[in-house]
């Protein structure tokens, strides 16, 4: 059975889209901090995901699933919607396949974001988060044109995607002769949770994993508790504009709760800590989103003494403002 | 011959440091980003040395000429004069061996650079610009205690230990089936210019070196274009802190000159758009005078069309507030 048909993405899901991104995605470096062991007791590697193609891991999913489109369907072009990172992963992905691409964003996204995104050669279309429907919006384009929609995380090709960064985690740690014990990983729809916990847990079943969220927006979570897919009861209120989703995918949940199961919460203040971390101490730019994981290994939320514990930095697109004023404070 | 007597470090040496400072000093990635390589035209690789252990390359050579001191001198300790990077690399390899250290640093520093390097144990010795030489007083510490000086560059072990950086430079492209063409490093006394052209030429002797220095900065040009060692007329008014130093080494200048011999400028308003091009584009963090050779590139002064370029990201211990005045747009 293929993988549109099962829709279930398996390991050699996730091997093949790593042939596909090979020399294309960024094989981004696992960074490893003495400062951020001494402080946490423990051996942490980041995999920093904001170096990636366009400043987040979302560019290797677009590219897995872009690439998987028959070349009849090309010249339609896909369409896709994301408050931003998604949407810059999608456009790369699209120019360099030689794809038009339709991006439906949030008119509150961040300003790099949506100007990144038209600069690929996108065409942005934007929505008002609180009262249009963004998936309806995107709907309507996909009838009109015959575009491909490339969504989100709810998409085998797109977990896959995400999983090769999973497989490039444990292939550098192997190479210094060490294995994961703990990992930590942000979760909004969770595509990069379960792709990577997907690639991990196959190569090391041992690995024990927790999803990273935003106090108030641990979706997530409050699904992995009650055993269904729960719903977010805002969709704004947190600086990390990168995990507001209105609940885990259909797709992406059976995943996340068999292989995950458990996660914690990291509150505004400790995100922004987190990002100021980054910048003092670690000489990297992370938005907030991106710096869930790390928050909460900051914050002690996890018990990480003596282990070997891999955190994502996911991404890296902030404006300045907040930015300047995280790392200030 | 041993190292000492002779002055002049050899490519063995560099492989000794490397021995040495292997599982201490951080081995940080080569970083390629497709959007650099896009712009410039050319394959771009950066030795992210912001990432090094204390945020700069001055941890290799403080630890490289540290751990050269004899066991019977270890209880006397070590000491430098630095206001900056030199100083938190020397304190931290200090003290991951046991050692005391006394920094000699100006009254007029900033408290937060005087509370980092006491932070990290060493005894902070502060005299007055003005009215005070820190070389005198270093010397009277080593006499009064039998402490080591630990110089900032001009020492065979410390431009072994920066070279360290080039040998993980050439065998990282050499993993990827590369061998650098061109290769721009910033130069102050000259340790990491000499260190890394001594380790890279060994291995790839066709590799083409430039030095890069502040505008009105350029020693080393106008030292390379006399044959003698030349001197800067002030020691203030670039935003590249690290990068004013009076004159090119005793022991570096004959190494440069032979091996490099060229070089290029920057302003500080190229220096400052490629702070920022970092900050947007490749999200990392880098002082202005980590930032020279990046900027030189980004400002087109050297010729790189399909070429594979190195360039070092050689520190990222940058003032908040500057940081968010350059990053600003």
């Amino acid at each position: 059975m293929n993988i549109e048909t099962r829709l279930v993405p398996t390991f050699a899901d996730i091997e093949a889209a790593a042939r596909r991104v090979h020399g294309v995605a960024v094989r981004t470096p696992l960074i490893n901090s003495p400062a951020l062991d001494d402080r946490l007791g423990a051996h942490v590697f980041l995999k920093a995901e904001t170096l990636q193609r366009m400043g987040s891991f979302k560019f290797r999913g677009a590219y897995n699933k872009c690439s998987s489109i028959p070349q009849e369907k090309r010249a339609a072009g896909v369409v896709a919607y994301s408050s931003g990172n998604h949407a810059q992963g999608v456009a790369a992905a699209a120019k360099l396949l030689g794809m038009p691409a339709v991006i439906v964003m949030p008119a509150d996204a961040p300003r790099p974001k949506r100007e990144r995104t038209a600069a690929l050669g996108a065409e942005v279309v934007l929505y008002d988060r609180d009262t249009e429907d963004r998936a309806g919006i995107a709907k309507k384009i996909m009838q009109d044109r015959g575009a491909t929609l490339v969504p989100p995380f709810d998409d085998p090709f797109i977990i896959a995607g995400q999983g090769t960064a999973g497989l490039e985690i444990v292939d550098d740690l192997a190479k210094l002769g060490l294995k994961p014990d703990l990992a930590v990983i942000g979760a909004s729809g969770g595509g990069l949770a379960a792709g990577i916990s997907l690639a991990m847990k196959t190569r090391v079943p041992e690995t024990v994993f927790y999803t990273a969220e935003p106090e108030d927006f641990d979706d997530t979570l409050r699904s992995f508790k009650s055993g269904q897919r729960e719903t977010n009861a805002r969709m704004s209120g947190t600086i990390c504009d990168a995990l507001m989703t209105e609940r885990p995918g259909e797709l992406t949940f059976p995943i996340t709760s068999k292989l995950i199961g458990q996660g914690v919460t990291a509150s505004d203040a400790e995100v922004g800590k987190a990002v100021a971390y980054a910048f003092h101490e670690l000489k990297l730019v992370v938005e907030p989103g991106g710096a869930i994981g790390l928050a909460a290994l900051l914050a002690g939320k996890l018990d990480v003494k003596g282990k070997v514990v891999v955190g994502v930095l996911s991404g890296g697109n902030i404006d300045p403002e907040l930015f300047c004023r995280l790392i200030a404070d």
